[in-house]
């Protein structure tokens, strides 16, 4: 037998904490699947009344996301403190671009700029149906 | 008509830099399906000799990834340079904690050093079908 030494745990991010840290960041990423394939793509996003909105051309995110089952994720890993935090968001993603509904609205509504070069006139939202976190630091 | 000004365009990279790439990080995203859900987990990884692999406990990782088609990426942004990247691996993830095929053996002599705590005695290898990988920069 090993000696075993205190270890820390992942500790689990509120789900309130999670909307203030999607709400203090702006660049995540976007998974869905495509053919069978998951598929991750880094985006810029904002952030609006429960809705993640990200901007696209004409292109895969635009073909697969919408009215699917998408995740999205940020992360952070700060070596000097040896603390390393992920926020997770699963739910359903709308074109947004031009509907008519509440939730398209509100969506648009929301200020995202993009860094990648290219138009991006389409907007895809996300309404969240679970949102986790997990953050761990250094134990002592 | 709105004069056009020089648009960057996104570059492709190719496949035999986005494999230098990976050699040269050790912090990425694996991406699978869950019940229907795609989910995206950080995770530290090692590469070698075309096999991505993550060490892990446990849990959702290990339950769902082996024999799946799993998506795995990595990225960056260079504020200040103006520069962002990504690389994406498609590919079909195995548990390669104790097969003794070729895949698994050499998987295994991956080094990976998992920041987050708690015990990974299990390793999961990616076997490369596809990888892509993206660039922008500043025009001009």
């Amino acid at each position: 037998m090993r000696a075993s030494k205190p270890q820390p745990q992942l500790e689990e991010i509120p789900e309130s904490e999670c909307v203030e840290i999607l709400r203090e960041h702006s660049v995540g990423r976007i998974g869905f699947v495509v053919d069978g394939w998951p598929q991750i793509f880094p985006v810029n996003y904002g952030w609006r009344a429960g809705a993640i909105v990200i901007r696209t051309a004409s292109g895969t995110k635009l073909s697969y996301a919408p009215e699917s089952q998408v995740a999205f994720e940020i992360d952070a890993y700060d070596a000097a403190a040896g603390v390393g935090w992920s926020v997770m968001v699963q739910g359903i993603a709308h074109n947004v671009t031009e509907a008519a509904d509440d939730f398209s609205w509100t969506a648009r509504g929301a200020f995202v700029h993009p860094l990648a070069p290219s138009e991006k006139p389409h907007r895809i939202g996300i309404d969240p149906v679970k949102i986790t976190g997990r953050r761990f630091r250094p134990s002592g």
